[in-house]
């Protein structure tokens, strides 16, 4: 039982039989060897289009690689995440469920009335699903793309939790990336199963251009390339990432419900993809925390309800791998300490 | 047969199966784990004293976070290679045998008399074997590391085929390293049987200080960083890392002297590591390149001997899975084309 | 009359003079002729102690170069202004008046649990006077001061007013400065007189430590140097920069009272230093706008109180050249205009 | 007599005298005053066709601004001199007469077999006059210009000494910068009569796009902007820049003449601007270098003729201040020590 995060834990078992099958003989490096290829035309499968693709090993460095790809350094981007970008600004919107809105960014840019002395509006990021596993649907996508391109600016998206937005919206991934107007895609899939695996799209080739120079010069140019092409063909097969992301969905939901059913605790937001955020009494957190493996949320402009005084604010993540048993095994801990803590209260 | 390079080859088998059996369970994540912690302090003993270690995905990684760590923006590096430093100048200097001397950087620092109209001399990167295979002696890094002190230098050591150079010298890797006056070390382990693997290593707490900020800020934090710790234990368990490099400079010594025999070739440079530079007439080279997979040398500033007009200079190296067959193979090869091209000369 | 800003106003005669003297023969460029050299020495006369001053060109150089020597990239600077840096991270921090409180950067601090993955915390910027021509006593500037060391982090003040804040405060230069804990200081001149002047000054060699080469790649080493040690000699030369200070603090005064007195004015905050930020009804800021040159504030995060539906928030600055009979023209105009403004309401 | 470098000079007068008369009154600030609006009108006029002009306040910001807004952070800058880009790496070609040519720059692309582990070739950079006071035709110039567009490069001119090279080659502007294919110019005004002014220039609005941001944070923009824009109105006017530079390449023309005639001094390279190189006997450079103010060249990469043992390789800068004179008066110090130096040889 661990809800400390979706990376605690390991690879699934079809991406490390791919990673050992990958390993026979030689294959050229540096990204052009036949795993690699045939893993972008997947991903042009997946989305509907063409798309450019550039595998990668972090999403932090998928992050920061596609923002300054998008945006100059003299840029601001909006967004509710921390990222490195070479020098551009980023402006923290605080909005409700974590989520940013069209009113808010036009809010901010409004006020900047100084010209070259505020920063230059370049680019909005978007978490789908985001920090709080809240989700945008395509059409709150498309309104946040509109506002972007009548201001100038380009829309990017932290998929980090990718799998698990397009699995709990049952839409097609396309429907929320190039379809609503996004224009480049941090494809996740480290959280959902993968050893270190991440995917920087553009869904245009002049955004792309220019990018195999920053990936190399950014350090994330794997020489045995292979052994990403490999995990991400394993990942894309059978719909192997969705129904990773539906299981940890599921889970989620019914940790949820049965949270939500003991006295005392109480969800801070509603449970859409893969993590649940309850508040409940600092007493119960203190007893099932170290068995249960989870955190206390700072909270700090997350747009969540604060605790009280004797609560604490908690996040508990669901992954590829969480059991109907781990779920079980918490919410008994937790009905079991529940008169104590009550008692104590 | 392939001697393309070191990293076309796949995963030593007990590094493919560190991976496998660290896949069970749940782990922390972000490089706090059980095996890294344990591969931090193996990496002090192989040291023979403490060291602070930093487990990164790239060799571009480590030596550019390193040399970023080591100098400041408006610092100038001296080098053979190419790399990025953040705003930091690289000055390459170009010496026989891919080597530079301490005379050859006395006196570019000798022709800075503009004051801060010039780059500030900063740090000296070598690398440990060199590009070109050869190899730096104890005594050779110590007089580089003296007028580093002298004139406020950092030296630095790109070790991406650190093993191979230990394996020829027979030393020590702290002969090489901190006892000859190296302040940071790019510990390459990819090019020598890991997946995906270096690591950054300090010999002083102080030169590490902060350097975990910006490991993370560098895109090069994994999540998952359990399977960077067990690469590493493998690697350096039960000297996997030695006997491999041992291997790979054993076949490049059988095939360079097989080579230098045949009429026509000659070594453009003594052969101390795992790669092998010959001349030999363009039309053998283009009748076993395709089967050999070995490329022409490009040579501008390498400090080699220039080939002759018919001639082409040639880089063929050996890993840790290549075998006496490959080399008898393409031995065989050449002799075979031999004549052929001899005629039409 | 124009109160739109300081930096309106031409410059101060005595310095245009030193200009034209300056200008005779011929003199060492980049720094190192005898204006520059004995302005530095004049500047350590003038904080009572060994200075390491640097002469550039506007204040931003001045502020994004000292920062960026203070602060590693991967470090946080918390500031209530917006301030490039090359890489490093800037947290706003918005509290009343326009100052930031120890309490304020330790709640942040506080907060900073996820080690790497939040910035370090590295350095403190105020503005000595504020953005809202209030004032930090040596004491308040003290405990801050206390806070970064303890804390590890340096502590710059962005003097931009700087001679507007010691005139108000009848403190010596030091008192604020190296005597209160501040690290480095942007030493602003051109608002207050000259033509295009800022210093950056530390109180500790070690920290001014390759800031030539920093100055020099910021592209603010001038080749005709002696024409700003020739500003700063002249700025220092019988108080002239105290004098203009207090004169611009008196006018801002005078304003400040006039203004309250008017029915329907009141200030949005105490008048400490050269700027008077009032609230007023919206149809005489639109009244007397065009004719005293000046602007509704943004007011976004400033700490003020916000303005009434019908009101605006004005900033009016007055400089060294500012007149009593440019402030008793605009407190005529705004009494004029009041009868007709209250009938429209 | 000072022949040391341009810049120790002081202001002419007509731009000295155009700084006091914009003292008067007050003026909008950061560069949307009167002055500059019609500065930028006039420099239009001058390349007789609508520029986009920038006024900066040296000539390192001005190459660093305007070469960091035409190639990304991993392009290649090919040049002779040495700039901060922000992270591109400059290529540095050394070649006869300071001069580099289309074939040197395309040796080195076609090295460049590597994809992105090579740097992504991405804009020329010449400097017209060369350091070395040679000049590119526009015959030059275009071709250079034809391999930059045909491999997707952006050109640059270096012009800090743009005036002494139109007037030496008797063409219009618009010779040698846009109508030959150069995409921006840093047209130097400071070394040629200006206090501190050079303006960044770009011949198409795309490429001027978000460039005032690029100022603004670099640090190069003045809030008491008139007096940028006056110095250029002044510098102008009347084609006093033209004047001021055909006069020092009269003077270095006679002074190159007058040293080539004495025994033992001959050119190094031929007079074309402002400068003189001569190799002259070292006890002769002894003997005249403290009053002569001038300096040995160091040569290295010039392409210049190397002086012999007991020679010294000397620049001479002549400036709009320097007189007849002063070339006299050092023609006969120079011809007075040489029987002593000849003597002692």
């Amino acid at each position: 039982m661990n809800f400390a995060s979706d990376n605690v834990f390991g690879v699934h078992e079809r991406i490390m039989n791919a990673l050992l099958a990958a390993n026979a003989g030689t294959s050229p490096s540096y990204g052009v060897d036949p795993w690699t290829r045939e893993a972008e035309e997947r991903l042009s499968e997946v989305f509907e289009r063409r798309v450019w693709s550039f595998l990668v090993m972090t999403g932090t460095a998928a992050n920061a690689l596609a923002l300054s790809q998008l945006v100059p350094p003299y840029g601001a981007v909006f967004a509710h995440a921390e990222l490195f970008t070479g020098g551009a600004k980023l402006i923290g919107i605080a909005e409700p469920a974590g989520k940013i809105t069209p009113a808010a960014i036009a809010r901010v840019i409004a006020g900047f009335i100084r010209a070259e002395h505020d920063p230059k509006p370049a680019a909005v990021s978007i978490a789908e699903a985001t920090e709080l596993g809240t989700l945008y649907t395509p059409a709150e996508i498309g309104r946040i793309a509109e506002l972007c391109r009548a201001s100038g600016m380009k829309l990017h998206m932290d998929g980090a939790r990718f799998a698990n937005a397009v699995a709990a919206l049952g839409c097609a991934p396309a429907d929320i990336t190039w379809r609503a107007g996004v224009d480049a895609l941090s494809f996740g899939c480290t959280k959902n199963g993968a050893l270190a695996l991440e995917a920087v799209i553009f869904f245009n080739d002049e955004l792309a251009d220019g990018f195999l120079y920053r990936r190399m010069r950014g350090g994330q140019l794997l020489s045995k390339g292979r052994f990403l092409g490999a995990q991400m063909l394993a990942y894309l097969e059978g719909d192997l990432w969705l129904n990773n992301a539906r299981h940890a969905n599921a889970m989620a939901k019914l940790l949820g419900e049965g949270l939500a059913r003991l006295s005392g605790i109480r969800l801070a937001v509603d449970v859409a993809a893969n993590e649940v955020f309850v508040i409940m009494p600092r007493t119960l957190f203190q007893a099932v925390c170290n068995e249960a493996h989870c955190y206390e949320w700072p909270g700090m402009g997350s747009g969540l309800e604060s605790p009280g005084r004797d609560e604490a604010l908690v996040r508990l993540v669901c992954s590829f791998r969480t059991t109907e048993e781990d779920v079980a095994k918490l919410l008994k801990l937790a009905s079991a300490v529940r008169p104590l803590s009550a008692g104590r209260q």
